[in-house]
């Protein structure tokens, strides 16, 4: 609801409002959140919170095509509604990654093209229980996922979401990843995974850990990520980190999505990784008023120097 | 989700991003909703929409004190959480207009100090009926709430609201109204109400309708809003505008509001009415930063002159 920041010249700012309705003048605050420090440094903010829901369920799908995954999706809104809090979509790869890290048995029997989370958050458990149960048997008598589990207790609450958040370490145990993070219209979501997979076969940089052709550098190209924010991290684990592989990334990635008028940096920040392709979603007039602001506040140029902002002699000298 | 606009000197703003997550650089659209023109001329808005409620349920409460309409407000966050869609305080003398202007029997049959509609908007009819029956049962059992109904069909509904939506013509109905739209922390929400009422009786510029005496210009002060938010519109319906009214309201409740830190203008705008009373809710450092946005963007001053900001010199010239 608020934030206290100061800036550059010692200056407060002193937004920390406490009531969730204000609308006198402009709403500085948004300036400061996702500005990753190059405004001024947040000394306090003022949040509201919501009351903990008391009624969590969790379910793990096996889904063959991302086309159903979408209908899945839609169903999940329709039925869940309200209580949807969670609806994650994770590859058949990122699973089988996960399972070799982990050696762990995936909750279903059968191998699937893709597997979602699907998380319910509210108050009443009795109605909600029933409710994601009726869900369940929907998709599956009406064949759009092929198989699925509950959770019964909060430890198989745990275990079902150890195969999404395990993703990201797994990845990474035979070398490395190469991360992206981005948003993408949903019918769009996951071909850049495969368009990006083929593009690093044709190439012949990508062998996989059962071809297991160690002078591939890449082992695969893998998705996962939030349906209900149409964000999806574009991962590609590799044994080492190459030129080759980098220039078959980018800017392709970055061009694809911004050919979809997507984010290239959707819920993670800019930094001095991506801070020179924020052009692939910002045209150079939004650029410049950013700018504009940042000269206003930071006139010497002395906040998180190098990041955030293209690196041109506007911002660096 | 984004926004297109013009600035004054014709560039356009394209932040139109239609996707839901997007962190590449300020969040400058959130500069131009509720900057009510000043900044530039918004042309295009991209939009996120939810999904229509395919239940919705309204219950009418009578309540004999603000204290325990604050109770009523925890008990029905706690019950009825994530499909609790509106929680509005009336007062009773708002409910007394209403009846008046309109000659309908209040749907209780006694009259309460305070009234509380309660709306929910869910996706699952039975049980979300079945919650708000639960919910009332226990606010009338504990006698947190007098009495209370339940909107049985679409008619009723509506037939409930307009007790909410027909106080501002009630109001009105004998003169005018001097309009106050306040954020407070919700523990004083109702006693500004209560004080400014008692101020204007101590100076003898306040008859009820049944007293009638035509002297007095104010007729009441009243009070309704939206306790979620923590927001009151204090109403002073009058037989006439008088000088004397005015100076006893003002700057009496921008001062008990600043007092609370709350918000002089909570959900409406500035325009000319609040323009030169931002300063009891924002510090002269903030107001001077939004200067800075606007002669930066505006430097001719040409967007909405004389409105938003406080009439000075450097803003009018």
């Amino acid at each position: 609801m608020g934030i206290e920041a100061v800036l550059p010249d010692g200056t407060i700012v002193n937004d920390l409002l406490q009531v969730r309705k204000n609308n006198t003048g402009y709403d500085l605050k948004q300036l400061f959140i996702g500005s990753e420090g190059t405004l001024g440094i947040v000394t306090g903010v003022s949040i509201l919170y919501p009351r903990r829901s008391t009624s969590v369920n969790v379910s793990y799908l096996g889904v063959s095509s991302y086309e159903k995954v979408q209908k899945v999706f839609v169903e999940a809104k329709a039925q869940l509604g309200e209580i949807l809090s969670a609806f994650e979509l994770m590859d058949g790869q990122t699973q089988e990654f996960v399972h070799r890290k982990t050696g762990n048995a995936n909750p279903l029997n059968d191998r699937h093209g893709f597997y979602c989370l699907i998380e319910t958050s509210g108050s009443d458990s009795e109605s909600d229980a029933a409710r994601i149960e009726r869900f369940l048997e929907r998709v599956l008598t009406d064949e759009l996922a092929d198989d699925g589990v509950l959770a019964q207790d909060e430890s198989q609450i745990k275990n079902l979401w150890a195969w999404r958040e395990g993703i990201t370490e797994a990845l990474s145990h035979w070398g490395g990843t190469y991360k992206y993070d981005m948003s993408l219209p949903l019918d769009d979501l996951y071909r850049l995974v495969e368009d990006c997979r083929m593009n690093l076969k044709h190439k012949g940089l990508l062998s996989d850990l059962d071809e297991n052709n160690k002078d591939c550098p890449a082992i695969d190209v893998v998705g996962y990520g939030h349906m209900g924010d149409s964000n999806i991290h574009l991962n590609v684990p590799v044994r080492r980190y190459t030129k080759e592989v980098e220039d078959a990334l980018e800017p392709w990635v970055y061009e694809r999505v911004s050919e979809r008028s997507g984010s290239v940096s959707a819920e993670h920040g800019l930094g001095i990784a991506k801070n020179n392709y924020i052009g692939y979603t910002r045209s150079e007039v939004m650029i410049g008023l950013m700018r504009g602001i940042k000269q206003m506040w930071d006139p010497k140029s002395i906040m998180n120097l190098y990041k955030y902002f293209p690196n041109t002699p506007s911002i660096t000298a």
